[in-house]
């Protein structure tokens, strides 16, 4: 009994305008400020992701990688749709498992990035996503998630290392998205107890207002479903809030002293 | 597809001192103007609750009966432990179908309450307790509904007018307390697809601070797992902004129409 609660903060990612120009401009000292700040305001992993910075990716991963790994000593997240740059972070990780964000069962990305997973025995977050392109249903997301279960256990990567994404759409736009990602939890879990879940929040709230209320209660809900782990933003202190509130309540929190101490640090206070 | 969200308005009760004060007083008009905040803030059923009245609590059940029925057009929630009281407020309750709460599996009590269930079709409140005391486990509340489903609809209770309450208990105290609440929803919806479920909220969050954020995130939790119908302050406009949201979320709200409304009313403001 009891689990780890994957927090991998999302913040040094040069879609963001000022990571881009610290990036720019090699300000090293500020990607370590937000690397620290993630660490203390409790993620478990740092996600590195340079995706937008197209001619020279591999060679800001590495700069990333170092500069992050001279700030604090936490597992990183290599984050990029490109293989190259994903082996460049992996190659300089040096701190605890890292993960790779991500492999799917789309056949040239599967291909190129399972090797990596092998060679440097990391977590993985699996894309519930192929060649037909954005899962629609529950089951359309079990289908993948079995396929990829099946090649990817075949050689070798253990269940435990697994983190499937069901992907999350707008509810704004398909009315059963938030249900039909919370029901391919449950069916994913049943068939492979083992493996861990993770996404991302922001896409389920879009085209709506108050999104920070829809993607808090978006986190409760795949909690309760099982899902331990998120790509978000811990220096976001209702979100955390609702994180260390939600383990309480799932019985996940010996005496509720994880949820005093974050009520203590103020994280309920807005 | 699509579900009625139960909301009990919990505010008429004389345990509440302003409630108490109004029946010692005879204030119809503050009763009146209760009833009317909670069913136009969201409530579907208004409880009306006089157990602290123990001399008179029949007497008292009619007045506030007939008081509400004059303000509002709303089913009632009979909310005694004394099934005379029940009755006196079955017997004068006249809009659309009302609600025994509650029953339970010990033995006098459902013996006493069931006829009132029978003779005035109502819906049923049925507590996951027996005469061995309150459930610890999911499985002993999944015992008890079994026990009290089999006897129901023996004689005729149809599923859909049974409300099963798991029964909460403070988390600060009993570290499984939430999650076995969620695991019995759970079982028991696998039993009995058709029947529903309710909760009182403020249980689970005793002991510790931060009691709001617990509470609506348990709400998040228990709808996730099907539960349908909350006994609650409709006025408190966070927690029915969770509610409204959490619908949306589960995919059980078309065009996110209430949500958005929810949202136009400020329910997400505070």
């Amino acid at each position: 009994m009891g689990y780890v609660m994957l927090i991998i903060g999302e913040l040094i990612n040069t879609s963001r305008k000022a990571i881009k120009e610290a990036v720019e401009k090699k300000d090293a000292e500020y990607i370590k400020q937000v690397a620290r700040e993630q660490l203390a305001a409790g993620a478990n992993y740092i996600d590195v992701n340079c995706g937008t910075m197209v001619n020279n990716e591999a060679e800001v991963m590495e700069w990333l990688v170092n500069t992050v790994q001279e700030a604090v000593e936490a597992p990183l997240s290599i984050d990029s749709p490109d293989p190259k740059a994903i082996e460049a972070g992996l190659r300089l990780a040096k701190y605890g498992q890292p993960m790779i964000n991500s492999i799917s069962d789309e056949k040239e990305r599967f291909e190129a990035v399972l090797p990596l997973a092998v060679k440097y025995k990391a977590k993985l977050v699996a894309l519930c996503m192929d060649d037909t392109g954005m899962p629609e249903t529950g089951e359309d997301r079990v289908r993948v998630a079995q396929s990829l279960y099946q090649k990817l256990t075949a050689v070798g990567v253990a269940d435990e290392n697994i983190y499937f994404d069901p992907l999350v759409k707008p509810i704004s736009a398909v009315e059963k998205a938030g249900v039909e990602v919370l029901e391919s939890i449950k069916l994913i879990k049943q068939l492979y107890p083992k493996v861990h879940f993770t996404c991302g929040l922001s896409n389920v709230s879009y085209g709506l207002p108050n999104r920070k209320v829809l993607n808090r209660l978006f986190v409760v809900q795949t909690m309760t479903m099982g899902m331990d782990g998120y790509i978000l933003n811990p220096t976001d202190k209702g979100m955390m809030g609702v994180v260390y509130a939600s383990l309480a309540l799932l019985g996940q929190d010996s005496y509720c002293m994880n949820y005093l101490t974050a009520h203590r640090k103020g994280l309920y206070e807005d």
